[in-house]
């Protein structure tokens, strides 16, 4: 019943320094989400083959899938090939198939930039799929997106439904009560429940309500205890139904 | 001339399941340029003090600054102390100046709940601001926010001043070269130039240019030589100027 768990690692100067907003990590939230995919860590590095190598060292060890952003065009900038190589030990080798299908698309305008692009870490997969032009790289467990939003939405869009599990469950409960005099309660249903994660966030500029509170597991039938067990703890004349 | 390093942690299950958006990293990255500091790494991890060691330990070890955002409430799922203190290997300790604080804030309806509000890691530093009711909690390098974004904009501006250096200079250029045929020149141009970061980003969508190139740097007079340098290399008729 617990979920597949993932990470997510955004490569780029520009989201760091704010010259450009991230909108990858944030549709992937929501993918992965619906998808059942538990995601488990985000990392943001500069462009440095150091920085990516050593978040690819941990997060595709600790996680089942990783899903980079970014870095992977042909100027000096773009290094998430050469630390993704380098984080899995492996060499960056020019992929047969994939130069072939640079030097079929491209003729005559070939050039050594342009075949730059068949260059992956030793090992990697191509996954085609019937809308995309250019396969997405796949290196063990290492997922290898675009930066341009357009085209990480797509690429992902092709690859999504192989990810796919059963649905998280998750219900709401806000109420009036205030967070201090919750916290016990929480913690005791919470260590009645080690399958439901329970979030507690205090809102201080809602007039309707102090606390929501969510549950969250795989299991529906455990979910439903949960929330009834909370229930029986909480003043139910300060418990509050929101849309 | 190089900037003071710094990273961002954000804890917290609802940022990584999409129930809530970040906005405190968001808000921070434009904060901390403006303040000329580098901003490295943003690492979002869920409510677990493992996590929250782990990246306290990297993270505080690597840079200059470490900005946590998120929980701190009394609740079973804020491990954000514990977890700092344990990255840090020190214990958490109840700080005799906040427990004095919060008995006399919160007079008669004071308990263990509210009190868990002075646990600190071992050796934190409060610091006062005027328009602050709570101090901010630092414990070494690492400055302790919480994660409700109203109170998290205003405990970050109660202390942003001491973290002002010189200011990053930044040039954008727009052409209509493929980034392709611009690689071998860029790269050349970032060589020459090591103290300035040259970014490319292509684009797909806008029809008045096909790459951005951003060149930033803390010295302005390498980052001018190297715009001229960089204009010197392109082709003049599809250098475009954008407002």
């Amino acid at each position: 019943m617990s979920a597949p768990t993932a990470a997510i690692l955004v490569i780029g100067d520009e989201i760091l320094s704010g010259k450009t907003e991230d909108t990858n990590a944030r549709l992937l939230i929501h993918e992965l989400r619906e998808l059942g995919v538990g995601l488990r860590r985000i990392v943001i590095v500069p462009d440095e083959i150091e920085a990516v190598a050593d978040a690819i060292r941990e997060l595709a060890g600790s996680f089942e899938y990783v899903f980079t952003s970014g870095g992977v065009g042909p100027t000096h900038d773009d290094v998430t090939i050469a630390g993704i190589a380098s984080g899995l030990e492996v060499d960056v080798v020019r992929h047969p198939e994939l130069e072939a299908k640079l030097r079929s698309y491209f003729g005559d305008s070939i050039n050594e930039s342009r075949l730059r692009m068949a260059d992956v870490p030793n090992g990697s997969e191509l996954i085609e799929a019937p809308d995309l032009r250019w396969p997405v790289i796949c290196t063990r467990n290492v997922y290898v997106l675009p930066g341009v939003p357009e085209l990480f939405r797509k690429k992902f869009a092709a690859i999504r439904e192989r990810f796919r599990v059963e649905p998280f469950f998750v219900e709401t409960i806000y109420t009036r009560e205030d967070e201090f005099d919750l916290a016990d309660r929480l913690r005791r249903v919470a260590a009645s429940y080690p399958h439901v994660a329970i979030g507690s966030y205090p809102d201080f500029t809602s007039s309707s309500f102090k606390v929501k509170v969510t549950l969250e597991s795989k299991d529906s039938s455990d979910l439903v205890s949960a929330v009834k067990a909370l229930l029986a703890e909480l003043d139910p004349e300060r418990v509050v139904t929101l849309k």
